[in-house]
Order: structure tokens, then C-alpha cells, then sequence
């Protein structure tokens, strides 16, 4: 990133807490200025307000405003990076994606042509799902602008390879087959990070043994020191990187607010050390999914996906 | 209802607080046998578990589920009526309709099959939704059964005479114009209560003027004593009634956990006291809809939808 | 209520909120002091915290505790009596009735006990129970001390009059019945206000038939205009009065924080009409119960728990 | 209000459901759009993030957010008057008024400098409060602007004539006794709706008497039926009239989440009647106050400020 | 467990998620079959709804209600033993254990006489309770069936050995006590995990120091790596053995439902670890008590019961 | 402490939950008596109900009555420290600090003063805040008694070393900063634990380096073993040392109840560790602050204050 196509764009930072207090303003992503595409900034933020594929609770709608108002916590400094991220990137809320709630297939269509447009725009960009299905066109999107296959890594509790349920191919929990299926992400380049059962059967990892997939469950996690974990990760200086961050990933006690959630999880620290620790050359995009405010208690799991959010820009910085 | 088919029944009954305290014992409807539709029987209930049509909050897919438990407080004598229902009818749960969430085609295909196969089995049946989108395949499947439009009381702040969104025509707040539109009911014995606005615009009210259909909104109610109201209601006695209950008639204080509430809706002294009032010959079928749980407090909102169920099955005795 | 007495116990005021905001300080039922029997005053108030006696949701327990806490925004001047009930009656909080939370003849014991030494202090009493199992002892402790049966005004959505369940004889729904039957009250000069179906059946009405206990329906609370009802209601000018309120007399969407709700109840304006209608020449002491703050939210049970005492303080002036 | 100045307003319209369903997009009041003061439209919409006034519970700062959220299921067609008060005036969300959450002085200052910048812009306004101390220094903006009194309608269950507390003149209670001291509004053109007790005192009521305030309390409401009550409002046909609506009028079971609540409230269709019976010849202003969604449910309370929102707007059109 | 009795019990499955969805279908554990004892199947599942125990929060009567809804979310698939627990053992719901809420003599009769038919049966079980005093009927009933003590793991925050309290012997922290006292188990077999103060006094240690009960502290676990402690763990090689684990040996920010929680406990991810270190020859039950839903949110402390639940299969398969 | 100034104070003991259940009785901080300065005993712990020096959230100034609520499971005996604290201090509840919470200049000046009067009875103390601002007057009051500046240990997420904000000095997020400016505290005997990003800018660490403030990040903490970190911490084994723990050191799953959390936080039992390896020679006094109760769920992040308050009496003792 550039500091000079910074200076220009000195808009592009959050409204201070010093002129309007962090609980006042009308609410958008770490109280950044909502822009169109047309202006010139670095990182987009935007929603992906749609959960019709989810299998158990639904409600991932009204994450793109939650995490909107928890934002209005979010700062930009890193400790251990020593570097505050709107010093060099600028970074605009777009809004939402359009999508529908009661038609999968339109939903589909729109969220590819809204990051297609983010695309050609020349910006990198951060979702807010929205289920884990809302995944599947932005990658798709991002294959047509990039043409070739990206690297992934998909924080997650599940490996979300399952068949099509209810003949319905597009769930939540087939996104990431479909991601390898549709050859738009490399599975030789896939990481998979948080994974932990029961599991349905011991088919469910069939999938990713074919495709040589790299699972890191929470028994590798914590089978060393968190250090050593971390030191241990492969390195993703090759090639387009796409980041997709599961919030069940987590343990219940740290995010509460997802449809699906499974015992024995992250920790919030654990997962920050993680992303801390990837070594990533380009990446293109991310998203924070799976986020369901109204399972939520006095937004711990919003926080969560801000925190994820402030990670991601600055490994895209 | 025969006494006599009755008393060969008398396994239809509610399980017993005596024998086994309310908080206990796997949860039915009204802790009433589950059973299989071989059995014989008067009335079916069941669940709907489908929210893929709201527009708003989604959630309605765990109704079932909540009115179920929340159900273990039903009583079956009626103060007014001087009679236990269950004296009158043998009832019993059937379990829940299948549904697939994230696929409203099959969906509909699936809760139609389901409520035909009640309908064969010669039983009246009372449904807990899912949102009011349910309503329209059971209505199909009332239609196809008995070859002739059904009268139809429909409860309700939504007129749910919308034009298609999104250019999907099967949402939440379309079903009564299919219903009329298909001729599944007939639209001058066709009554809706608790109306009331804001509506998008004046396009809104085209629908139901076009058709004669009877709307009383919450200023008609109350625009007389509740005694005057209920003995202006329109009579039933002729043909089939089919009864949709929408718990967001009532006021959200009554009934918070619902996916678009609107203030200044009913009582739930007024429903029951309407419920009451209603003079109709053949009630062959009811639903409630659009019970929210991730939005109840204390089961308030399940406990209304009881209620109406035991309200219904008086009106069905 | 002797002027003279009183202003020798000036100490008996509630802790001004122009000192301590509403906020602060150690809470104690409307900021009164915490008094021994030993001192002179006229009305003592107190916590019953017991709710082993519940058929469904248990935690009335943790009532005196949320009530004590709502409380705080309690105040004295009455606009209707025109009159500061802390101007003509000295009260104070004595802290909590000794309780077993598993054994329930210790916890009769300990209440009877405690009321007697209330008595025998000639102060007046105002009880938060508990569930309704607690008010037994309490009347018999008054029958005890008094040597008469009491006219027993009981505000509750059920009758309380019913059989022994499970072999056990004192749970919450039976303490009426018990308190006739001991000749605790007179059931000549008993008033049942809030009273409503469902029933468990036919049977369930006999005991009040068989007495002649006058029960008030919501039914018969809405028949006439309030003002009309309220004037209706009986005097009682004659001998001692005790007055028990069950919260579940009222709605659910103004009670939800109960143990047994039950839908289609009375509004809490409703009640403080009846309240202040009511013609009691001597009320030596009420209660109120079945609060269950675990199911409440933003204390809004708990609130109208506080309204109650506040009218029978100055039913008591 | 002109037709011709809005016709060249369609811009400020609510963001269609049709386009982004209504859990989507940027939150803003009624979905409207976010504009400055330099564009033309009719009224502009803003929050007052301020709650260093209250006595009891805080948390109103976060009020115009969670009403933003909640007035997504906004709409503008009013059945009893028959328009959409979007086709008649223009409306835009002009964001939250600066304040200081530990400073009051600064946030009068703050708050009667924005309001004048509306009015020199000839707006009308609708603010979301904040604690009912905010109400102020927009009457102080009105009075400087206008340069004479103005007419008063204030629902509120307090009267907030009360005097300094801790030596502290501008709490939430005192805010209408300096609205009259300053001479910002005329009292013998000011009226109270939903006033009711218990009170500290009677010197509560001395402020009201001495200056012939008239004060509506609930039992004026209810002595007879609501149509006659509206019939029996004042009209406000001469001079300019603000309105301030303190949520805590209505009963906690409809309003829930607010700051010191108070049993035997208004209900909302009961403000809905008298706020569509109200004569009001020139509404410049109106506030809806004393939210506190921490103490909300499932926004219920926050739909009564939408709702208050849309009634006034239509009282402006 | 023979695959052959197996293959007969074919029906013994959860329903599949692909047939009805995970939240819909009538409530059993694990979607389990609803069966009764004359059925042949290797593991019974049952509640016992029971609360009368506890000395401060009430409310795991409603455990099992609640553990049989979050539930629907299990799984059989053990990622780290490589197996399916449903292809190994034939499991079903019994429903629940009677009870007596009001009366502990009766209830622990009464789950005495159905664990003693469960055994009767030739069955495994594992039970959810109910608070910690519904184990030691368990206890005597294992105990006269087979005839000897068992060895006993025990999860749990609290020592569970203290003395009566207010002269009653049989609240929820004297079971274990009991369970020695009465020969129901082997002290220098029993194993208690999780075990953290404060406690009321030194005397409470006195206990398990004269029996020789080995008590690993949260502090014990965490002295070592989690992998040294778990092989640090005794082999319960011998005889039968029975496993009771109280969620509040977690810490409560992963199981904020339950009774008497205490700060500084276990992860989830600490007492999954444990219970697959433990080596058991002969595991003939288990339970999980002391969930609390009233305390709960999201479930996430009903998930954790779920999870044992799952453990519990697969170290009896 | 000597043994011998505490036997003539066998008074100051918690209530037994023998006599009285713990959920019952007047509710005092670990159910000690509520005593006046006057009397004699060892440690003074008193509320301090004031939260208007917050930017986000507020609410903390319900925390002393939340936590006095929650103290009521609270035990004196530490099993690592083999000790009853109530055998070796004398401990009492002296109320709550007189406060204005609308006025911080005025609550100032009155916390001061409080806290002068119990050092001027020779007492040590434990207070509950309140937001962090409040304890800078409570450091004022203990540096004019004590007259020298105080060691100072500093549990928080944040460095609360701030410059102004909104031209307002004493927010709670510069306390930290005019206790060293002020001479309050010593810097060089300052350690501050718990401190996490993100941050503002790169500027808000300019002020502990200026100082030479000891900061133990999370990071710090975690980088080695748990008991390594705890022995390396410095001694205060000279002077005079105060300690104050916001909740937001811990992770929001932990202590989601607080006005300003920050994902990432230490977990109870880190905290718990590091009060027991704490070398205090001298602890004059304490507080927990930043507790939330309306933000809480279940008490948890009151019962960490309990835990807190436990270890701080240890570490007086």
C-alpha cells in the first residue's frame, strides 16, 4: 500500500471519538465514512446481510449492523505491529450487498456482481456475512476478476466439504466444497484452522483427505505451545489470498451468537495470535460469517468480528 | 364430535401433572400422546418449522418446538364453554411437518403432502408455524381435499395482500392474496382482524377492496365496546372455516417474540374474547404463525400461541 | 393510625434520594431502615424467600431480594389519597423470614413464628413471598393471634383451591383450600379477584361453590366499566382483613416474571383501581407473591410487586 | 407544506424494502437518507446521544441508534389519515447532535447550537433523545429562534417541574419547570398526558397549580371512553407547538426500556388516539425521550419511538 | 458391545438432519427414538427433572427439557477415537424418571425405582438432571443391583461432602458424602476433578482427608501440561465404575446456567480432554447435573451437557 | 492484623447460611453486618454507585448493589492459602459512598471525604465502583492521609493514561494518568496488567514510557508458563500499596458485564493466580470497578468482583 495514494484520501479515516462520542453518529464500520465505489480508497468494508443457508438457527441477517454498531469501539492501532492502519490504508464502509432474503439464487448473482464491482474498482475488501453460503460467490467472484485459483484459509469448527442436504447444493456447511469443486481456491494452498468434531460420520472427512487439504483441528492447536503453533503454520507468499473467519470457530463461551455452535473451541486470544502470525503476501479480501446478533449477549460475538476485522486490514496493509 | 368414537380414544388424552409434574416428560403439544396418523382420533397437531419467507427477523422454524414446551401449562377445561376439551375430542400430536430451510419449492411440496395425509385420515388439525408463508400449502391442500374455497378468518397486522418482492411471489406477507387469488377461500367470507397500519401506501388496501374482504381493523374493534364488537362478527355457518392466527394481531407487549411486530396491535383479552365469539360450524382447520422464540421473554409469546390452540380446539369440539 | 405515635419515629422514613441517589446505598424495601421488632413502628415490612412449594418454575425465592432492589423507586405520596403514606405510618424493613429452601414443614414452622412475634409486636405486616404455599402460615399464625378467622381478599389467576398433589397437601395451588378448611379465613368473607380458565377441569370450581366463596373473573372485572366493577365490589367493614396478591393475576405482558402464567389476565392499572376501591375498615397485614425474578425482565414484575405494597401501605394508613 | 418544494425532493424517501430488504443497508431513521443541513427537504431527523441528566437508570445515549435499527420496519402510509407522509413532505436523517457524555454544560451548548442550525435551515425536526434533560436546550434554540413561547404538549408519567437535586438544576426531572421559568413555553398553553403517581410530595403538584398547568393523568384518560377524551383535548391552533414524548407515559409492559419506570401507564394505542386527536396548527418540533435500550427487549420500546416518529411527522405534514 | 445385538436395533439412530432438519421434529436426546424399557437397546437416556435440592439458584428441573432441545446439534462421530458412537451402541430416550417436586423423600424413591428397572433392564444410562442430590438415589440403586461399590469420578467445583444444613441431610452438597457414608462407592476409587474454593471453612477438607478420596484441584490440572495431568489420571481398570459431572466444575464463562457457579473453574475444552484420557473398563452410568436454563443463554451451557452426554457414549461403547 | 483486636469483633462475620439461606436477607457485601465507622473492626468494604465518567456504556453505578447481590455465595476459607479470612480480619459493609450522578465535581469531593473518614478510623478498605474515574479521588484521599505516594497495581485492559477528552479531564480513561501527575502513586512502583491493543494511536503509549510504568501485556503474561510469570513479578514489599482491577482485563467472556470491553483479555484464573503470587507487604486498600450490570448475564462478571474482593481480604490479611 502506498503512502502517497494515502495522503490523498486523509477522509477516509474514523470519525473521532473526541468530536462525537463512540456511542453517537450514525453507525457504520469502525465509524469510517460511507462511500461509493467511484471514490479512491484501499480497503472496502461492506455487509452481506443474508442467512437463508443455514441449517439450525438463522438470524446471520443482522450481523452486518451488529458488528456495524459494536464497531464504534474499534481503534486502529496495533500493539505488536506498532503501526495504526489508517495511517496506511484508507479503508470506507460501502453499505450492504444487495441480497434476498427468500431466493438463494438471486442472492448469489447479486453478492458476485457487488464484489466484482469492489473488484474493478481496484480494492481490496472485508465481508460481513451473513452464513457461510454467502462465501461461495465471493470467491467466485474473485476467480472471474483474478483468474486463477486463490489460497484460503478458513478459520471454522466445521470443514464445511458436507454433500448437498435436502438436495440443496448450496447450504452452509458445503461452501467450502464447492469452493475446491468450482476450482476457486487451491486446495494445496487450503488451511483449515479450528476444525474439532463430533461429526456426522467418518465420511465427512473423505472430502478433504482427496483434495490433501490441510486441517489443523484444536487438538493441533493446543498439542504444542501456542508459540510454537503459530511458528508452525505455512507460509502463503505465493499467489492471492482469500480469508474466510468462521466465528464457531470459537468456543461458545467467546462467541455465543452463531447458528451452529460447537464445545471445545478457540479462544479469542488464540485465534488473534494466529492471524498475527500469518505469513501472507497478497491478501485480496476477507470475511467474518456466522455471527448471529440475536443469540448474541451484550455483543461479545460482534466484538469478536471486529476484532477479526481490525486483524485482517492490517495483514492487508 | 361423537361421544362414542371418543371413548375408544381415551389414550388421547394430556399426560397427567399428577403423575408426572408439568416441567417433565419428552414435550408435546398439550403433553398429549405423539401418534401416527393410523391411529384413530379428532384432531392432529403439528408443527410447521419453516421461516424461508420472512422478510424480517427470521426464527419461526423453532415455534414448534417453543409452543411445545411452553404447552406443558395447558389445561383443556374452558371457564366460559363449561367443558373440557378433551373430554370432546381425542387430540394428539403428530410431530412436525417436514421442511427443508433453505428450500421454499419443496418446502411447500413437503407441507402440503403433509397436511393431505392428515386430511385423508379424516382429522381436523391445528398447525404451529413457521411464518405465515406456511399458510398458503395448507390452504392448497384444504382446497384440493375439499374441492371447494374455504371460509377464512385470518388474524393478522398485515393485510398479507402484498404484490411479489424481490420477484419472489411465495413471502410472508403475500399468502392471502394466493389464498384468494388460487381460490383457495372465499374471499366474501373471508375475515381479517387486528389490522392496522403504517402501510407502505395506499396500493396496500387495493387488494382486499377489490375482493369484499371483510377487514376489521384495531380502531373497528374498539370502536365500541368489546361485547358490541364481538356480536358484529359475521357469522360462519355455512361451509368449511379455516382459521390463520398471526400472533402479531396482538400488541407487542403480548406478543414480543414475533418477526415484524406492530405497536398498537390487541389484546390477548380481545382474541380470546373474539375466539369466543366466533359462531362457526366447521372449523376443519387452524394455524398459529409467526411465534419468534429468539425473541420471547419468558415464553410469553409461546404461551399466546397455546392459547389460541386451545381456544381453537373449543371452536373444533 | 395515631398521628402521636408516629412522630416519635420520625427515623422511619425512607433514606431521601436528594442524599443517597435511588441507586445507592444497601437496599432495603423502599430505602426504609432495617429494624428490629424491638422498635417502635407501625407497619413492619418483610421478605419471605421460599419457593419450594411451586408445581412449575421455581425462583420466587430471589423475590424479596428484586423487590427489595425495584423498590428504590418507590415513593409515598399517593396522588388519588392525596396523602404521603410516610407521613402517618412509620414503617420498616425486618429483613427476611427464616426459611429451609428443601423442607417445607421447618419453613411453616419458622413463618409461623416469625409473623407471631410481628403480631405480638402490634405492628401490621406487608409480606413479599415466596411462592403462594408461604401465605398458609402466615394466616395461621394471624388466626392464632387474632382467635378469629379473617375476612381474605386474594387477587390471583387461579383458585388455589385444589386437591393435594403427589401426597403432598401444601403446595401453591392448594393453600386456599387449606386456609378454609383450618377455618383460617371465612369464606363468607372471601373475594377472589383475576380468576381464569384453563382449568384442569369441572371439579376444580366445586370447592368454591361448595363455600360460597365470591370469585370475580376477569370476565366479570371487563363486563361493566371499571368504575362500575370497582363500585360493585364488597365492603369490608367488618372484622380483620388479610390481602394476598398473586402476581399472576395480572397479564403476562405485565407479569411475565411469574411461575404459572397464564394469558388473558388483568392490567396492572386494573388492579390499583381494585386496590384503591377497596372498603377494609382494618387490614392487618398482605402479601404479595409469586414474583420470579429469574423469568422478569428490567424488573418490571418486580415493579408492580413494589406498586402493590405501595396501596397496601395506605390501605393499611 | 407545499407539494411544489417537494417534488424536487424525491431523493429524501426511505430507502425502498423492494431494493434492500429492510435488515440491510446503513441504518438511518426510516431509512432515509443521511443529508446535511444544506439540502432541501422538510424535516430533518436526529438523535441526541445524552443521558448525564438521569436519576436511576442510564443508557438513553444509546437510544437514536437502536431507534435507527428498529425504524427499518418503518413505513409512511397512514391508515386513518389516508396519505404517506413521504409523498407530502421530505424527511432526511441528519445525524446525531453533538454531546459530551461527561459534561452537561457543554452538551446544552452543543444541542442549542444544532437546533438552531436546523431552524436557520426552516426545518422542522423529530430528535431521539437521550434523558428528558436534553429537551432543554431545544426549547432554548426554539425560544431564541421563534422569539416567543411555545405551546407544550408533553406525555410523560412525571410532571419534571421538580426542583434542583444534589444542588444540580438541569436533571431529568427538572427539565419543564425552567421550560416555564425561562419562559420557553407558555404554560397556560401547556398540557401534560399520562401523568400519574406516586409521588414524593405534594409540593410536586404546587408548581403545576401555580402556574395552571394542565395535566392529563392516566385516571383523566380513562374516567371516559378513550373517543371522548380525544374529543376533549385543547386545540393548539394559535401560535407554534412543540411536542416531547417521554416513553415512560406509557406502562412498562409497553415500554420496558426506559429509566425510571412507572406501573399503571398509558397504553400505545391510547398515545397513537391522542396523538392523531391532537389540533395543532403549526408543529416546528417534536422529541422522543427517555429510551434506554440496555433495558429494552427484543426493541419493543424502541418501536414506540418509530411509532411516535411517525405520528408526528404526519401531525407536521 | 457386541455389533451383533446391534444389528437388531437398527431403529436405535438419531433421525437424520437430512430427513427432518436439526430443529425440527418432536424433542428426544439426540434425536434419539422415544422408547421403553422392554425395548432391547444398549444405552437408556433419561432426565431427572428434579430441583429440590439446591441451596441458592433453582431451576435444573428444567435441564433435561433444555438438553434434549440443544441436543438436536449432537452428533455421533468422534474425531479423536475414530468412531461413531451410534454404530458401536444402540441408544434410546426413556423419557424421564418421575418425580415429586415438592417432596425429595418421594422423588428419591422414585428415581431409586426407575434406575433400578433401567439396570433391571440390562441397560446402560446416562441421566440429566436435576440438581446434585438426584445422584445418590442413583447411587443406591446401582448399588443394590449389583451389589457392591463402584468406583466414582466426579466432576464438580464442590467437594460435595458437607455436612446437613438446617437438618437436612439430602441437599445438593452432601451427596457424595452419602455416597460413602452408605457404601454406595470406594473413597480410595473415587476421583473428583474440578474441585476449587472458596470454601466456608477448613473443616470442609476433613472429609475426603479421613477417607482418602483424591481430589485433583483446578490447580492440580493446571500445575502440568494438560497432556501430563490427563496421563497422570488413575486407570479405573476394576470393577464398575460411575461418572457424575456437575457443570460447575467449569469455569462460567462456559456454563453461566447453573446453580451455585464459582469464578476460576475448568474449559470445556479441559474436561473433554480429561473425560478421553480416562481409562474405564466398565462404565455402567452417568450423569450431568446442576444445568440451570433459567441462567443459561444461547444454550451454551445445555451444549456442554450435550457434550458430556457424547463422551459419556463413547467411553461406554 | 492482630488476632487479639479481632476476637472483640466476633460481630464482624458473614451471615451463616445456616441460619439464614444465602439467597435470603437484607443483601451486604459477603453477608456481613451493615456497620457504621464507629464501631471497631478491621477492613471497611462500601460501594462507590457513580458511572458518570464513562464514554460508552453506562450502568456501573448499579455494580455495588449487583455485586452485594452475587457476594451472597461468597465463602471466607482459601484453600491455597489455608485460611479463613473472617478468623483473621474483621470485616464490615459501611454502605455506599454518598455520590451525584450528575455532578463529578461534587461526587469528587464526596468520595474523598468518605474515604478520608474510614482511613481516619484507622480502617483498611475494599470498594465497588463505579467507572475507573472513581478512583482517583480515592487515591487523593489515601495520599493526603497517608502522605506519600502509594505503590500501584493496575489490573485493566486499557493504560488509562488518556489526555482529555472533550475538554474533560477526569474521564475513566485518565485516572491512571492524574494519579502519577498528581503524585498519587509512585511510577516507578506502577504496574499495570492486562493491557491490550488495539489503541488509538502510537501516542498513547508515550506516557507509561515517560514514566517508567511497568506494563504486563497479555501477551506478556502468555509468553511463558503461567507460574513462570507470576514469579517474576516485582515485590511491594516496601510502602504502601493500593490495587485497583477493572473487569475488562478479563476477556469479555469472562466479564461481558463492563462499559468498554476488549476482546483478547486474560481469563479468571490468570487473574486469580496473579492476586495469590502478589507480594504486598502493606495493602491499605482496594477496588474493583467497571462492572456492568446491565450488560452482565447471570452474574458472572459480579461474581469475578466477588472473587477479587476475596482475594484482596487475603492479601490484607
Amino acid at each position: 500500500m502506498k503512502d502517497k495514494s494515502n495522503k490523498s484520501k486523509t477522509w477516509a479515516k474514523p470519525l473521532s471519538g473526541r468530536e462525537f462520542p463512540r456511542f453517537s453518529a450514525i453507525k457504520t464500520f469502525f465509524r469510517l465514512p460511507n462511500a461509493s465505489l467511484k471514490e479512491k480508497f484501499d480497503v472496502a468494508l461492506f455487509g452481506i446481510p443474508y442467512d437463508g443457508g443455514v441449517s439450525y438457527r438463522p438470524g446471520a441477517r443482522f450481523a452486518p449492523s451488529a458488528v456495524r454498531e459494536a464497531s464504534s469501539l474499534g481503534r486502529g492501532f496495533h500493539m505488536t505491529r506498532d503501526r495504526n492502519v489508517f495511517d496506511v490504508l484508507s479503508v470506507a464502509d460501502i453499505g450492504d450487498s444487495p441480497t434476498v432474503p427468500i431466493d438463494q439464487a438471486q442472492t448469489y448473482e447479486k453478492i458476485e456482481k457487488f464484489v466484482t464491482d469492489v473488484l474493478k474498482s481496484k480494492k481490496k475488501f472485508i465481508a460481513v456475512g451473513g452464513d457461510h453460503s454467502t462465501t461461495l460467490p465471493v470467491l467466485r467472484a474473485l476467480k472471474k476478476h483474478y483468474k486463477k485459483p486463490l489460497n484460503f484459509i478458513h478459520f471454522d469448527a466445521h470443514l464445511d466439504t458436507y454433500p448437498a442436504a435436502w438436495n440443496c447444493e448450496y447450504h452452509h456447511g458445503a461452501f467450502a466444497r464447492h469452493a475446491v469443486e468450482e476450482g476457486l481456491v487451491n486446495p494445496k494452498k487450503m488451511l483449515q484452522i479450528g476444525i474439532r468434531g463430533p461429526l456426522t460420520g467418518k465420511d465427512d472427512l473423505q472430502f478433504i483427505k482427496k483434495h490433501g487439504i490441510m486441517v489443523k483441528t484444536v487438538d493441533d492447536v493446543r498439542a504444542v505451545s501456542l508459540q510454537k503453533f503459530c511458528a508452525s503454520l505455512p507460509s502463503f507468499s505465493d499467489g492471492l489470498t482469500y480469508l474466510s473467519f468462521d466465528v464457531d470457530c470459537l468456543d461458545p463461551a467467546y462467541a455465543p451468537g452463531t447458528g451452529t455452535p460447537v464445545v471445545g473451541g478457540l479462544t479469542s486470544y488464540e485465534t488473534q495470535q494466529i492471524l498475527r502470525a500469518l505469513k501472507i503476501k497478497d491478501l485480496v479480501g476477507g470475511d467474518i460469517v456466522e455471527i448471529c446478533p440475536a443469540y448474541d449477549h451484550s455483543d461479545i460475538t460482534s466484538l469478536v468480528g471486529v476484532d477479526v476485522m481490525f486483524e485482517l486490514m492490517h495483514l492487508m496493509a
